[in-house]
């Protein structure tokens, strides 16, 4: 069955990485940003991390926050990354890093504007309303979400930690009702590369889940120890997204490379 | 001390009404519609019912599925709200229903957007990500934030009923985070009138706190229900969304007047 997952494995096979590029282009910092400088700034990384890139993930918010030209550009980096795709004749997702989460009538209309006006394959929610604001963006198999389940930053534990009467923890919860709820083979989780002990735990209870791991690098999270924690018993398993460790780095072609390799090499040490 | 809710208290006495006016331009339905007719259809309700809106909460996601067109139909829906207060001679506050939720660097950009960029006064928020991922929203103490806290779609028990090891639910313990964190009184809660127990119950650990109230109508909540469940002693601290209701009725002028003056009814019945 041709699913999200199916094309994201078929892509980790033909380009040997589980790197995700991030398009975050806040860079050097919002004042001094526009619409047109975030565009240059996305196209030139999409061109140069390509061929190892096993998805990009373009953030939202640095789209949004430049209104309607924003929103273009947003647009014509997606577009960007489908010519690469193109030009090497492997289908490259493109993972909307929005964070959606509303009633069913709202989030059809969040849905559309991923899926079919910008043209993206998969997106990330937030879990807090329910199964029925996630029914719009799965209904087709060949589209998949990352759910947030416990996210990279310091304030995740506010809310994601707390024990439930039941003993599990809110991030383990929401991991095994994504996987209740995963019937189309296009559900993954967004697991932080900063908190190890919470990672193993949702790879016990979420043996077969993608997951999608921000905060290695600038956030702390430390690339290896996540590989060790969060891959599958079959080498996969596990998106490792990289921003700003890629486009702040003075060769952001150099950084994808060197990244990917370390990738690969810590996935063969852990098959030995 | 001036701040989100004092000006939202300052309105409410201006126009007599707890009512806000929901812009949702999902009329008749998506496939039909377009940014031009998004524009229309706010353009008008904004004009018709702004006498008796003590608040306008535009969803950004009927003006997101139509790209950079429906950005712009967004800015020029709010700037009409700014102009009806001019005429008015009292500020209508705006508050961008966009239920967002991301880290902290992420959170400035989203932020930025809706306060600078599209000069809102407020933004719903998702609690999922915890208190750094709301800190750039609050930190005006001018500009307000709904947290997310009982919604009011069926699937909301998903996660937020959930009881915690401390014997609270979900939703209440995020009542609880939110006061803690309400230290410049720009923070209220979102709680659906759908679930009149869960209101009642948020109202007992909230005393003081503003809810922004959807679910009335066309989704299922009855108005004086809810009122009874939710208003403060002072009788305030709710205000009533209600978008279908008014946007689709032959005579969206006619329907606010009505819905202020049942609201308002119901207030003095309760103060009997």
């Amino acid at each position: 069955m041709e699913t999200f997952f199916s094309f994201l494995e078929k892509r980790i096979d033909d380009c040997s990485s589980l790197l995700c590029v991030g398009l975050d282009p806040h860079i050097p910092d919002l004042k001094e940003s526009s619409a047109a400088s975030a565009l240059d700034f996305c196209l030139n990384l999409v061109k140069q991390t390509a061929p190892y890139a096993a998805a990009f993930k373009p953030n939202a918010a640095f789209f949004e926050v430049f209104g309607t030209e924003g929103w273009g550009a947003l647009k014509q980096v997606i577009d960007a990354v489908h010519d690469e795709s193109n030009r090497l004749g492997s289908k490259i997702p493109v993972i909307l890093d929005a964070k959606r989460g509303d009633i069913a009538s709202t989030a059809e209309a969040y849905a559309k504007s991923a899926f079919e006006n910008l043209g993206v394959d998969c997106i990330t929610l937030s879990p807090y309303l329910g199964k029925d604001s996630i029914e719009p963006f799965i209904k087709d198999k060949e589209k998949g979400i990352f759910l947030l389940c416990k996210t990279s930053n310091p304030g995740s534990g506010d809310l994601q930690d707390l024990i439930l009467e039941s003993g599990d923890r809110i991030y383990i919860y929401v991991a095994k009702l994504a996987q209740q709820w995963n019937t189309k083979n296009n559900i993954g989780l967004v697991v932080g590369a900063t908190h190890i002990d919470a990672m193993k735990h949702i790879r016990e209870v979420a043996p077969d889940s993608w997951f999608l791991v921000p905060g290695v690098g600038t956030q702390g999270g430390d690339l290896e120890s996540a590989l060790k924690a969060g891959l599958r018993k079959d080498g996969k398993g596990m998106l490792i997204n990289v921003s700003r460790g890629i486009s702040r780095s003075d060769n952001p072609h150099k950084a994808a490379v060197e990244l990917r390799d370390q990738i690969v090499n810590a996935q063969l040490q852990m098959k030995q």
